[in-house]
């Protein structure tokens, strides 16, 4: 964007009108703070001019009237905690971000229906820790991603969590939406009060539209109902370890049959030795001084640390007999494959206390080193594994924490901050996430990662990779590209192996699930039609352009270049 | 519309060019042929001027184009089979009905990934053919209605079918559109060919537009991929009955806990009496000579004939174990309110086996009585009920027939026909159904059935319902309105219980969840916003208004008044 000294001028009448709307305490323009709230880990961004905060739907429609009058670029976030995707930064430069972090009632939970409506505001931890408080036997689905994400935020963009609830956008039903001329509407065809299936049948009467909020730019969520699931009679979690690096395949072929037979319904992620090095160990300690792993390194720190090179944890729910008949069948279909692990609420206690103590021996020099050998010993693994496991078993009954989100930290030059402290922004971390589709098939998945491997060792970063079930057919290889942001030169590789990554892929047929605000340009290229119809609904719905312009490549008129 | 000499001539050159686009053979202009094939079973309906049925995409293309240089409004249909929401019927009256039943190819089988591709043509019963005579181990899921109806139209259309991958629409993944202007997109935002999750990845990326097309009048859907079931190790049916009509709010509580915790995930349909009846005997013998059943008849009749006043059947799949385990949930949340019947094959077989004989001796005079005493005796059912065992039985295994069809002879003069000749439109049989959308919750369901109870009283027709469950939260309270359409009073009266009781329950916050061509210009009126919404976005992809002018009350441009 030109920043004409009439822009400029343009800018600043704007910004006061915005003060007047929402209060000057909830517009940010001092250059520092915007730097500071726009961080993200993705190796480069789009910069934004300012940061607003409306404090209600009023707010919303306000600066959406505004913005049309202005012709100013909004691109609201719900909490811009969107980490590896470009957290709150825009897919053009110069746009002012809205922040709908203030919208954050917990508007309704029905605990028999077994559903909530919520703002955009609404955090994974907060509406955890209301259905704790209020007793209410419903659990909801989080991902491994930031507790302080937004629900909403989350569900639109499409994220996956862990949960036979984990198809976020899936289990979402009724919006409520300000469209970019300010007129307020609600999705499902009902009356707008009183309507009883708002939050209860997904599809509604006439054209069902909430895909249209989702990944797209074409009006601003400010209510949403998210399904529960009640609390079942019996839980268990399951940890699998594959053997063998040839029976990858064979695995693949496994899964899909267990999650079409419905034996596994959560959305299991089938993580690599990287993914599960960078979780429970330092930096220094995994990396031992390199700047990437060797494959010797690689196979010694497996043989080490006894981790498998593909594993994964998955929810069963049910009654007890329900539970028992699919371990069942995945005893049957993974059983040859692989370690199998069932862990219940009463062994998780015990590991909780047993690793508590070894720790705490730990604690003393010497001890140290005799508390891990036992660990290793005795249970087969090193301290921090074991002490993974509670976390495992949590999150997938709905317990939003910042546990996984350490991993981020495997390229960072300083340690790991404490569980409660973790922020790969503000920490500088370097990640950055591509989320191929593939048929959940060994075949493809297989194709896929040869596609890939290859790249990785082009650009001498380390391939790392969740491989997460998104539904009984489909797969999202999640690859990371880990890279050290004080590293010029690596964080150049960093985001040329991004983009060729997402080339080839999307030559060979995979396209993405979901992308980073610096892919959203290049995405949907390779569907000039669809790209087209997109555009032709946003030009009548915001003609303007003034809402996430270029979100997912979307513009109401072509777009201008970029300076 | 007016029909002017201008617009006669107009109409009769758009009609040469359309004959030359199809062939001539496959334009239909004369007045009877048109009445014979627009005929459904709703009380009236608005007169299409022709039909058309395009070859080819291609076709479609030029039709649209060529519609939207003339100014023509086109209805597309699948087969047209919408029997009792309109059939073949457009919303608004003199539109150009374009049946598409010649795009019929099954595109694509997948085994492994388990899905299909089909063109809009393809029946359920061609798809059900087609998998049993190349041994594809996949069972689809069809409804209890027509056979011959398109597998793609129903899903369009929201309709629900009868296993755990009842929710059509929720259950088809990637589409071909040919939009008004005759651009041809497909959905997902991958490429064109080559796409790898265009059939298993529902949300593919980008806005998810998929909705745009199901209960919309934005394009014409020419290939679709629709997910089946895979043949699963063990199967059951279950057979459930009521004993006490006190106990229909506690049925209703224990559904929604039974379908929320996973044991059953079939789109069951709770019936009321009158629907039994409806399929299991001919009319004179339910009504025996009256207009409507009077509450002791109807009583009577319970008896007669064995039937509890709600039934409904399910389907189980999985691996022995996996059934036995739900089996067990279900006998201790329904064990206490009725009778509950689980039938696997050999027994169904038995079944079979034993009616026939029953048949055979009944066939010859005198025997017929003993025939029947035997059945009601020995078996506890009239030997009809016995008969339609089996149907139940392979209706939850995906098995499509017209047996269920039967039932729209309710209110027939005719005797019905042998099941392999049902046709309610030849036979001008009278149905109209109205589906309001009801949390699964006995308290909601109650009192939507004490608010249309009293109307098919007021109206001196047959209270008859089928309680669908759409999702595990949500019922679809499916009201039957028979009545005989040679009866001119009566039919007035159907129609006027029709839309009353949609007034009644629109207003009462239940919306309904699919519409009849008749009631689409009052369906949205409930929600203008989002009536507005759907306008905007009608304006932009169809400015000439062309396509499907009125579905679901949307159009391009404010309604003319009809004549």
């Amino acid at each position: 964007m030109l920043r004409t000294d009439a822009f400029q001028a343009r800018f600043e009448t704007a910004l006061a009108e915005i003060a007047a709307v929402v209060g000057p305490e909830h517009v940010v323009h001092a250059s520092d703070e915007v730097e500071k709230r726009a961080r993200d880990i993705i190796p480069r961004a789009y910069e934004p001019v300012a940061f607003v905060y409306p404090g209600s739907q009023a707010d919303v429609v306000a600066l959406v009237k505004l913005a049309n009058r202005f012709d100013l670029p909004l691109w609201p976030v719900s909490k811009g905690k969107n980490w590896g995707y470009g957290g709150a930064t825009p897919a053009r430069q110069g746009a002012l971000v809205m922040v709908l972090e203030r919208l954050d009632r917990i508007v309704t939970v029905d605990s028999e229906m077994a559903y909530a409506v919520v703002e955009p505001g609404v955090t994974f931890r907060q509406l955890h820790r209301h259905l704790e408080d209020q007793r209410i036997p419903l659990w909801l689905d989080c991902t491994d991603g930031p507790a302080d994400g937004s629900v909403m935020g989350n569900s639109l963009e499409r994220g996956v969590g862990e949960t036979d609830y984990g198809d976020h956008f899936g289990n979402i039903c009724g919006l409520e939406v300000v469209l970019p001329d300010g007129l307020v509407a609600r999705t499902g065809g009902g009356p707008f009060e009183g309507y009883k299936s708002w939050n209860t049948y997904k599809w509604g009467v006439g054209p069902y539209l909430e895909g249209l909020f989702s990944q797209g730019n074409y009006g601003i969520v400010t209510k949403m109902g998210v399904w529960l699931m009640p609390k079942p009679e019996y839980f268990l979690s399951c940890v699998f370890e594959l053997h063998r690096e040839e029976d990858f395949t064979a695995l693949i072929d496994a899964m899909r049959r267990l999650q079409l037979g419905g034996a596994i319904k959560s959305k299991v992620h089938i993580v690599n030795d990287v993914v599960t090095f960078a979780v429970v160990a330092e930096s220094k300690d995994i990396l031992g001084g390199e700047k990437s792993l060797s494959d010797a390194r690689r196979a010694d720190l497996r043989k080490q640390f006894n981790i498998a090179p593909w594993s994964f944890a998955a929810g069963l729910y049910g009654t007890r007999a329900q539970v028992q008949a699919n371990v069942a069948v995945i005893r049957r279909e993974l059983g040859p494959l692989g370690k199998l692990q069932f862990i219940d609420d009463r062994k998780v206690d015990l590991i909780k206390t047993m690793t508590k103590a070894l720790r705490k021996g730990a604690a003393f020099g010497p001890t140290r080193v005799v508390a891990e050998r036992f660990s290793r010993r005795a249970l087969g693994k090193p301290l921090a594994f074991l002490e993974m496991i509670p976390h495992v078993h949590a999150i997938e009954k709905g317990y939003p924490s910042d546990y996984f989100v350490k991993h981020a930290y495997y390229k960072s030059r300083r340690p790991k901050p404490a569980d409660d402290d973790i922020d790969p922004g503000r920490d500088q971390c370097g990640l950055i996430w591509l989320g191929p589709m593939v048929p959940l098939n060994g075949r493809e998945m297989t194709r896929v990662l040869d596609l890939v491997r290859p790249l990785y060792k082009k650009y001498s970063l380390d391939f790392t990779a969740a491989l997460i079930i998104g539904n009984p057919r489909t797969v999202i290889a999640l690859m990371s590209v880990f890279y050290d942001k004080q590293d010029a030169d690596e964080t150049r590789r960093a985001e040329e192996l991004y983009f060729e990554m997402g080339e080839v892929t999307q030559r060979a047929g995979y396209q993405q699930y979901r992308t980073s605000t610096i892919y959203m340009d290049r995405i949907l290229a390779p569907a000039p039609e669809f790209l087209e119809l997109c555009n032709r609904i946003k030009r009548a719905l915001d003609p303007r352009g003034i809402l996430a312009p270029g979100k997912y490549g979307i513009d109401a008129t072509p777009r201008a270049p970029e300076n």
